[in-house]
């Protein structure tokens, strides 16, 4: 256990670090961030210094609360300088944990004018938040088998350490591709018309899938539709799979099931959306693909940029973006939601029971990637299935138990949930935000927000009395 | 084949017989009533006498098509004196669909001056397709393995004719039960001051959980708290098993897992509701008590009665309603939904995967009734969870392509699904009705029941091209 901690203070070092630097480039709010940075630094010193003598070794069971602990440490961390600047203790960690677990639901107002350190602050709490998910998806899920996530296993040594030292020379190649591809993102934003701080500040958010802007009109600040495709191009991007990324580089083969389920879906959704956007509210052909495609791989990619309300389409595309929420990128990127593996996988094991129907005496196997899928494998995948319903339903009966109406409370459990950003309805859909909210319901989506980005399980298990009877200390 | 058009034949001539009956018994509409019993009644006899001498044996795959085409002959021949009385077709269909798969939406307006035969004729189709959902539950579904039926499957012979005369046998012992227990409801109506024709329509469509009634007001034209709780017992005896009431009967221990469960999830809600109410609007306790477990018990068993337009309450009572309306009673009643014992397995498979994350090495095995549960059953009843998410999510979205709001789409799926009968929001909310929504919005619905009623996947591998390449003729 003193590894957890020590991992702890480590992640509060980089924060304080971070923060330091904020205060180097920003005047105005120097002694905000000067003060954070010094207090977060001497918290993360403490902590690691005490542990960094006495490693006891890593134990399957810590890394389920290695992986919870630290995301709660980030979201602290992150919230303290947006609560000395002025947001309520509440809203300060709802927007940390917003930007830490990639969200990007927001409740603050006048972005333009706000000081931007602090809109700097909001983007790197995204970048991070993206790699640290891109990491955790690699090196840590698979070993704690969450959501049929030992399907990326890479050794079928029994040895967690061991995997553990592996997966995190894999991540470091991952790590170098994230930066490279905001990089480009940054100077593809340059070139298309923003000044530097909107480039790097949105290209952070766009990559990480987070959605965080500048802007109270997000994306929608830029009406340059060659800023909206790259938007969305570069959104894709960071919804695909890290290690897919430096799988096809070495091996120079690009193929990937769920990179193209996903690729297959966006491309049916996006035809079938704009088709009827042109046809039923005489939008230019344009137009409408450029509207569409940019609102519809936001949310699927979970980023949650918005370009327009495409909430006034219609209740077919209220509809449309209420179940899209749900669907999410690819496992090991900085997506949320169900993902498009464990879909496929899904539809695979449904197909299935299908044929068994037809043919009882006969065993089917379902494969992926041309290999048998483990019964492991596909009771972790329904289990997060379920888990993703029972906890959307209980999240959302809370909600309206707090007064949100039916719409905005399921819509927010799920937008939550997943990681998306924005809902549908008058308050929360994409022309709104959460600031109206009462402080109980932003704490109900902050744990929502939390348990979405763990892909459930992870906390639950940290959550269970069961669990703490079984840990070696 | 042959046996299948035949038994579609006796379901006509059943219905012919019905509708003399109805004919000799109102004078002012046995023109309407005659003439439908004449014109099914030919049809009936025909492919009854043209089938009877040819039995080719029935195959396995044969029973889905007799279950699916028994339910399409039924509502066609049910709609047909509804239509010539002055419903248009599609009206027509919506009302007979809605009755025979005991939903009990209706299109139907100024229900407390219809004609007394129309009012009965609806009941009738309660009644025999709460019947007829039960002997299917008992004899076919099991048969099919459709949603992890075949844990009733009383006998382990792989001869499935053998068995379906056991089953017969057992579901004629239900049918008296099932009779028993309308004439002590009628009796108990008769009692509360209810007059004759009142008490028997009402005790039909009681324990055949179908909802329908013979006033705009549904259950809320009695006021009688007396009344109200007669009603509310019954429709929860319509929605326990029906079996377990025979062998409860014959071997005296009442002990069933599934009855547990749903008394169990009935008592928590009804006291958190009624507490919730008591403290939000006001309500004195009893009558809180009594609003409360009516409309919990008539949702949850699927019976769909109303006392009162519960949407009122605020936007917490929306959200329970709206969910309440996926639970279902038990398997092997009248009851529609997902059921009991789906929950109970999926929630024992849930804490069983919790449990493996702990104990990796440890196998962990699922029980019902003090029996391992096999794996097909385990996949059954997921796969039907799964199903009945993707055609909610598919039927709420063409819905809100054809004009319907988020919230009436999603709640019209889901009430059309389960069988239960009146939605939330203000259209389809217990205190509106279905006639208003456009003739393709109530196709869709008319095809949500038919689907929800025969637990999605017997009508799915019916439609399936596949299908039929293995059927013999």
């Amino acid at each position: 256990m003193t590894f957890v901690v020590f991992i702890n203070g480590l992640v509060l070092l980089l924060f304080a670090a971070l923060m330091g630097l904020n205060a180097l480039v920003f005047r105005d709010t120097a002694q905000i961030f000067g003060l954070s940075a010094i207090l977060v630094g001497v918290v993360g010193t403490l902590t690691s210094a005490a542990t960094s003598s006495s490693f006891s070794g890593l134990h399957r069971l810590h890394a389920f609360i290695l992986t919870s602990s630290v995301w709660v440490s980030a979201a602290l961390a992150g919230a303290l300088p947006l609560y000395l600047w002025s947001l309520s203790p509440t809203d300060a960690l709802f927007e940390a944990m917003s930007g830490i677990t990639t969200t990007g639901s927001t409740v603050m107002t006048g972005l333009d004018t706000a000081p931007r350190a602090i809109i700097l602050w909001r983007a790197m709490l995204q970048a991070i938040g993206g790699v640290g998910f891109i990491v955790t998806g690699i090196a840590i899920l698979p070993i704690l088998k969450v959501g049929g996530m030992q399907l990326f296993r890479t050794e079928s040594s029994d040895n967690d350490e061991k995997q553990l030292r592996n997966a995190a020379m894999f991540a470091s190649a991952t790590l170098q591709i994230y930066l490279g591809l905001m990089g480009l993102c940054t100077l593809v934003y340059l070139i298309g018309g923003m000044n530097f701080f909107d480039a790097i500040t949105h290209a952070m958010t766009t990559l990480s899938t987070g959605g965080y802007s500048g802007y109270d009109a997000s994306f929608g600040h830029f009406q340059s539709p060659f800023l909206q495709w790259s938007a969305t191009l570069f959104m894709l991007l960071g919804a695909l799979p890290f290690a897919w990324y430096v799988k096809s580089l070495y091996q120079g083969s690009f193929r990937s099931e769920q990179v193209r389920a996903m690729i297959i879906t966006l491309a049916i959704v996006i035809a079938a959306l704009s088709f009827w956007l042109i046809l039923s509210n005489g939008i230019p052909p344009l137009t409408a693909f450029r509207l569409v495609a940019f609102n519809v791989v936001s949310v699927v990619t979970t980023t949650g940029f918005a370009t327009t309300d495409y909430t006034l389409w219609g209740p077919f595309a209220v509809s449309a973006f209420f179940f899209l929420t749900a669907v999410g990128g690819c496992t090991g990127s900085t997506s949320g939601g169900v993902k498009a593996m464990r879909w496929l996988l899904l539809s695979r094991a449904l197909r299935a029971q299908l044929k068994t129907i037809r043919f009882p005496h006969q065993i089917i196997t379902i494969k992926y990637e041309g290999r048998r899928v483990e019964d492991g494998v596909m009771d972790g995948v329904i289990t997060l299935f379920v888990l993703y319903f029972a906890t959307f339903f209980i999240l959302s009966v809370i909600l309206t138990l707090l007064g949100l109406d039916l719409t905005t409370a399921t819509s927010g459990a799920l937008t939550a949930l997943t990681n998306v950003g924005p809902g549908v309805g008058k308050t929360i859909g994409p022309a709104g935000n959460f600031a109206s909210l009462s402080d109980p319901a932003k704490l109900v989506l902050v744990f929502g927000m939390f348990l979405g980005r763990l892909e459930i399980l992870t906390v639950f298990v940290v959550l269970s009395p069961a669990f703490w009877r079984e840990v070696v200390w």
